[in-house]
């Protein structure tokens, strides 16, 4: 190498942390920002900082937000009957762009995932039968991800929160916009048929 | 959205400066860094500021280096008739990663690019002109990229070195290593078959 470059080593392996970066690409950032790009690599550090130091999470959803309560959760104009359940911020913001949901949300700290040894408690499954429970939500709406691990949290939060006298739903499976039916998955195509309407 | 959030909109904007990363990678690295990893946040911010400030260019071969003059540019053992011209710190890491290089390297800006503005003067060719001309170098090898923009930075560069009487090689170019030759492209079996030995 280069150098013995032991705070380029250490930049590299930071990088590496980020999600969906890998070796190559978490050198070809540290080597971009050094060599072509220093002011980018000052304005990130400072946002790392500002973000780290300001972005907390909402009381009452979970979700990421810069004041205690978050802007969907003060809002009054958001209908509280209605409560969403996602993985994470990412998915809150997925639909907060579709513009077609009213209601509330609250953050799950990923999803289950027994053989990485995160169970119910890890995800925050109490806290939200908590928040469930807070007399006004009547409906929760199960929005984990449709993946083997997605559809086993959704399964365990439903029979919780049915337990808890709570009417229970879950995002329609089915056919995407935008798809011609010969080239969708056939396990798509039987969800969508069963629940045709 | 979540939050008002200014603070992790001005962190989604940093991210997206990194090479290879759009909106939705820079929003997921920015949530998995806010919500689950507030550790490799402060680390990452950490580790790019110890980078800016300690890891500089190398006085000789403008490569990255941690002292003025970088651990190749002083290992005396280093061949210094040989000067390999790379067009980033990427490039000299893989060369040097093959351990069949024993000769010092210079480290250009980038590669030309006419029609972003990027001329040879940006690039560094004045001082790689001024670097090749210290008596000890009698080979410079061009081993910038096998794009069109790395094959016309290698011919100016040459054009300029041969000027000043210095010897001028470019890598080979061939098939690659574990390749099948019906699958090679035709462009590079041509070279092959010009090239061959």
């Amino acid at each position: 190498m280069n150098a013995p470059a032991s705070h380029l080593d250490a930049l590299i392996d930071a990088l590496r942390r980020l999600p969906g970066v890998g070796v190559k690409s978490a050198q070809r950032m540290a080597y971009h920002l050094l060599q072509h790009d220093r002011a980018s690599a000052q304005r990130l550090a400072s946002a790392l900082q500002a973000a780290a130091e300001h972005v907390q999470h909402c009381r009452r959803c979970h979700g990421l937000s810069e004041t205690p309560l978050c802007g969907i959760c003060a809002d009054p104009e958001r209908d509280a009957r209605q409560l969403c359940v996602v993985e994470g911020p990412a998915d809150l913001a997925a639909l907060e762009r579709t513009g077609s949901y009213r209601g509330l949300y609250f953050v799950l700290k990923g999803r289950l995932s027994p053989l990485d040894g995160v169970g119910a408690r890890d995800i925050g499954a109490t806290e939200l039968l908590e928040r469930a429970a807070d007399g006004q939500v009547q409906e929760v709406i199960l929005a984990t991800s449709f993946t083997a691990e997605g559809e086993a949290t959704a399964h365990v939060l439903a029979q919780a929160l049915k337990a808890r006298g709570l009417q229970v739903t879950r995002l329609a499976r089915g056919v995407p916009a935008g798809s011609e039916l010969e080239y969708v998955d056939l396990s798509t195509i039987a969800h969508a048929l069963v629940d045709r309407r």
